[in-house]
């Protein structure tokens, strides 16, 4: 049986750390705080952002949600934005997808200050990781990063296979990883790949990041794999009732290779983790910057 | 013998089109202008930069160049760089490097108007180039794919194996052939990769963008191999002379593979056109912005 690399404690050691920040910010006058712009009603989205300010709470952090409703247009939000931009008590801006169909998504996404973008949703923050200067990365991305490091496990020389080509994981992750310092070898693998389990089998570290329910069998792998899942799909079971799995066909896979995060657990608590670390981030970077001035 | 994939012949046909498109931009009353901003004393920059100029006039392309001193500030060249971007008649800016030191070559890049940008330096057309979107590409990059192209080589499904991760070639050549249309699988490798030449063995299409004389040898291909040589390295000879040669060791390579760009006149040609190109994109775009106000 594979070792399960596991989130939830790693997370839950990171929340300690936060809550110190939080602290030591508050006794110099500093609020951390998050804006949730949600132009949706889509319940998964009410879902997600609950999320998120119930983990802020545990971060110390502080929160808030702006609900803007069927009617707005592109001139509102951009409006929320570019207030949100310059207000100085706000550290962080994520703007929840998808959006009321009438707005334009990328020009409201490039309008967040890339200062504030913890979210590295703004193009200008993904050219700062492609060229390998500080940036915000994607949470998903950066999760995977997080997850490896933090269970030990080398990446320089690595030869890491990443399957899908997403511009919230599979990019990013693959920008992160060839970086010096990181270095990683990396492959990055998608829907046209010819020979795609030849060339995972190949792979030091597994990322599946497909979309697509149990994909991975153990013919895409190699006893001294470690494997990644970052997949999240809901599948019905004949009882009516639904359930949670990955990328991976865990129960195919799991005495076949070395390591495996399972699927829910391993990935998904530190796509939190790496939101609030990039909040971290943007609050130092935000005091710097008065300091400068 | 390997087939030779040669860029001169390709250059020739394109500077054909480009005269045409200058003469049709010419009758409507607009004169493509590239300004060329030089900071800096390199002999290498002289040569290359009148290089530029000369291709312009073969294209039908106004140039200019602009010279700063040794005294120039941040400031100075900011104030140009501004001006530049403002300027309607300006069409595309290209900053040398290396800068005089005491200038601070990032924020100057970034300065640059993303839509005058056509050496693609800016961070966000990094980051556009990601996200696949419109943007403008670093030219040797776009060269390796134009090369390959229009040699009639398929791109789609095919594993290539790109050594070398420098922000003007491996990075950006990795995030433009994973993107949906262009649709080939790559893999990024470098000093730090482990199992180099059986990675490289198993490559479809092999990039050798390392800066290392005659780097590659047979081990690392397979007859069904094409390569594009990158590399531009000055040798010299035991009798005193310099020769250019790639970063492949092309006598030993060349019986034992499929195709191949020779150095020079492989690649390099093309890395011109395709900075000639950025700069009809640059204009194309200009012009409908101004269509639209």
């Amino acid at each position: 049986m594979a070792e399960l690399l596991k989130g939830a404690p790693i997370a839950k050691e990171l929340y300690g750390g936060f809550m110190k920040l939080s602290d030591d910010l508050k006794k110099k006058g500093i609020f951390p705080l998050l804006r949730i712009i949600i132009a949706s009603d889509d319940p998964a989205i009410e879902t997600y952002s609950s999320m998120i300010v119930k983990n802020c709470v545990k971060a110390g952090i502080l929160s808030e949600k702006k609900m803007l409703g069927a009617e707005t247009s592109d001139a509102d939000i951009l409006g929320l934005i570019s207030e949100s931009n310059s207000d100085g008590s706000v550290h962080g801006i994520i703007v929840m997808l998808p959006l009321w169909k009438q707005l334009n998504e990328k020009k409201i996404l490039e309008a967040i200050s890339p200062l504030k973008d913890i979210d590295g949703v703004n193009p200008y923050n993904a050219g700062k990781t492609v060229l390998g200067e500080h940036s915000f990365t994607p949470n998903t991305a950066q999760a995977c990063i997080d997850i490896l490091l933090k269970s030990g496990i080398v990446l320089s020389g690595k030869h890491v296979v990443i399957i899908g080509r997403s511009n919230i994981v599979g990019k990013p992750l693959a920008n992160m990883l060839i970086q010096k310092g990181v270095d990683a070898t990396v492959t990055v693998c998608h829907s046209r790949t010819q020979n795609l389990k030849e060339i995972c089998r190949t792979a030091d570290i597994l990322v599946a990041a497909i979309g697509s329910p149990k994909f991975i069998t153990k013919e895409f792998t190699n006893p001294e794999q470690v494997i990644v899942d970052v997949g999240m799909n809901e599948i019905k079971l004949p009882d009516g009732t639904s359930k949670l799995v990955g990328d991976v066909d865990f129960d195919n896979v799991k005495d076949h290779v070395k390591a495996i995060t399972p699927v829910p657990g391993g990935v998904s608590p530190l796509t939190h983790t790496a939101l609030l670390e990039n909040l971290f981030k943007a609050v130092k970077h935000q005091i710097n910057e008065q300091n400068i001035q």
